[in-house]
């Protein structure tokens, strides 16, 4: 993509009103656009990056089994009044009423709406289990929606919800989301804990918030040390493995503050290993067994041929939430660390003049071969000054930045420089090209 | 895909209320449920075919130059204050309040809210010739939604806005557009004529609507038949191929029904060119010039120095309809038959006798040969009697059908089925996979 074609309005200064970071460099890297409090336009660097985020939530889900859907924004308030949640949801459901009077509602999150796709269609144990999730635009009327993406109003969630025969089968559907979440925050560089969590409004008695540390989070957060480090569990894990995945995890200490019990830390947790912080919930799973099957009468008829209610439960992860909850945890002075996986380009290319013959020929090279390996390519083609160039690359965070000049081109040599590290090699277009495709 | 772990609810008699073939034929499908009047959930095998159109439709504008952004489904009424049209746009408009009383809209289209990110950060004519386009579900409160998808409420638009320095260059973007419609229908397997339009509520002077031909369509339309076989033009084209593309189709008659002048038409066009027909609307193009731009106040300096009001055009492609669309043009008594670009699955592999040990283990190579080779498998292992599974796999409308069975296995054979012919071919699964995948 050549930045001269692109779209790509960077400042200077972030709006005062902005007051965390990666609302800060959200708004100055030219990935957002306010249109209302709390809603957002996604402008095509930030659309890029949520893009590879809702890829790699999308890919676990189906990994650990999940179907892919799509349920509308719009739902029916008679649905909710069917759980008694229309009346019990309180103002930050958006209420809304169509030309005919009848009563809709944005979609805060769907426990109904696939519950009543699955009581559709579904009779019979021998459809279970099933994991049916979408990702999809939702809606919640924050009294005060601030920190940007973080706490908007319309944002992007992947949802996930599932169905079993019996509580056994449904809690071991429960651990396999627990398990691809560990996975799906580990392949987006973060390193999220999960905690026990309250079951709030979707109800239910089993609950894990997974909860990304960084200096600017939301709220404190209590847990042994060890679980920060554990590596992701990977794929196609057995029933034994997945409970001792779950195992491992929730027999040390992890607590957010709602849920914290100090004496409980103290006793359960040696003094180096306890570890308070500040962190974002940026997951959230919940087992509620029969609390919406039961009133939404989604039966299912089991092995021995009685009706029963279907055991349910939902897994929530805040797609455009990660973008925030990533960059607070990797950013610098000069702006976004991305980490590759979810990149929106992999390297950018610098012509130091684009004016020059030999060097835009030699961009051009480096681009067309980086794009034939699959490469995404910013190739930054305008005639801003040097130092303009390096601050936008470092300002956007692209994890490769390529820069060749006509000093350098005369030497036969380019400058590779790693965003994250500042760490920079004078080499051959061929060796960059070769480091960078290996 | 292992049907057995898929979630694909068919039925075997589309309910009364569907009255068009395509409707019917997706509820029989098990690709949308109703959930509200013209709000409908995509199932699984629904996604999956909006997705590839959707992928088709974004490719064809990347390639034409168009750069992806991501506005929100919810806009501020104030924004369409400035431009006139929250009092003129009428009831299909859904207005919305808030929980702080704050107007908001479900966005029916964005021609405001794009004038609104332009006007933020462009300032100089320096960065058009620009193109931004966006994917994104609308919603429109039709008096009476109907036909499934075809005209729902809540539905998927390609919406691109183009924006130009001055009149000249905004109608070759107008041309760029013209031509990347054509491609893009044509990738998507259908014959679609473009037809000069009304400018309706959207506003300008010129504007053309592409309409796909089929027997079943909601307007009567008129044209030179030979529009119907033009190749579509390709890529990369030049101003004057441009032209070339644009003056050779506008040259010949074609019109909708409130276009239509029957004299007219007989003076432009040869008896035997004279085709009537049924059609259906699947993209609109709109040049507009300064409807927005100036009441708006998007002015951009220009080459002279001077302040002048941009020249905008709009560019909408109907996603979710398209499919609609695709089916009422390509479908026979047995369901649906898919162009290969869009169809859920390339290829259905039919276990015929799902406990043989012989044949699974054929059925499985057969499934993990092919999607080594990229293809998309759904591989039906469940225990459904052979008839079912030949009538879901025509019902669904996969291109290729494997069966895979004991006593062909017996004889080394299997049968490949191209579901649009009906051609059924015996060979060895060497064969079969080697034709598929060539």
């Amino acid at each position: 993509m050549r930045l001269s074609r692109y779209f790509l309005p960077t400042l200077k200064e972030a709006p005062s009103d902005a007051q965390i970071v990666s609302h800060q460099l959200m708004l100055r890297a030219g990935m957002i656009k306010q249109e209302a409090a709390g809603i957002y336009a996604w402008l095509p660097l930030g659309l890029r990056v949520l893009r590879k985020i809702e890829h790699i939530v999308r890919e676990e889900q189906v990994k650990a089994g999940a179907v892919e859907l799509l349920m509308p924004t719009l739902q029916l308030a008679d649905l909710w009044r069917e759980s008694g949640r229309y009346d019990a949801y309180g103002p930050e459901m958006l209420r809304i009423t169509d030309r005919h009077e009848r009563e809709l509602l944005y979609g805060p999150t769907n426990e109904e709406m696939i519950t009543d796709v699955f009581r559709a269609y579904v009779k019979s144990y021998k459809a279970m289990p099933l994991n049916l999730f979408h990702i999809q635009w939702k809606f919640r009327d924050e009294r005060r929606p601030r920190f940007g993406v973080m706490r908007g109003r319309e944002f992007l969630m992947k949802d996930a919800y599932s169905f079993d025969v019996d509580e056994a089968s449904a809690r071991i559907a429960y651990k396999r989301m627990f398990a691809a979440y560990l996975n799906t925050f580990s392949r987006l560089g973060l390193k999220a804990v999960p905690m026990r969590a309250d079951t709030g409004p979707i109800g239910g008695d089993l609950s894990h918030e997974f909860i990304v540390l960084a200096e600017t989070g939301e709220s404190e957060v209590f847990c042994d040390r060890k679980l920060v480090e554990m590596a992701a569990p990977g794929h196609d894990l057995s029933i034994e493995q997945l409970e001792g995945v779950f195992n491992e995890r929730t027999a040390l200490y992890a607590a957010t503050e709602e849920m914290h019990d100090a004496a409980q830390f103290e006793a359960q947790t040696a003094e180096g290993d306890r570890l308070s912080a500040r962190g974002i919930e940026v997951g959230h799973i919940f087992y509620f067994g029969t609390k919406y099957s039961v009133p939404m009468k989604a039966n299912v008829q089991g092995p021995d041929g009685k009706e029963a209610p279907v055991h349910m439960g939902s897994y929530g992860v805040g797609v455009s939430r990660l973008m925030g909850a990533i960059i607070e945890a990797s950013h610098d002075a000069g702006g976004i660390i991305w980490p590759d996986s979810v990149a929106p380009f992999d390297v950018v290319v610098i012509n130091l003049r684009a004016g020059d013959e030999a060097v835009s020929a030699a961009c051009e090279e480096a681009v067309a071969r980086l794009e034939a390996q699959g490469k995404d390519v910013l190739y930054d083609d305008t005639d801003e000054r040097p130092g303009g160039k390096f601050a936008t690359a470092d300002l956007i965070g692209v994890p490769w930045q390529l820069t060749i000049g006509p000093k350098g081109l005369a030497d036969g040599v380019v400058e590779l420089k790693r965003r994250a590290t500042g760490e920079k090699l004078s080499l051959s277009l061929d060796a960059a090209l070769e480091l960078l495709t290996k």
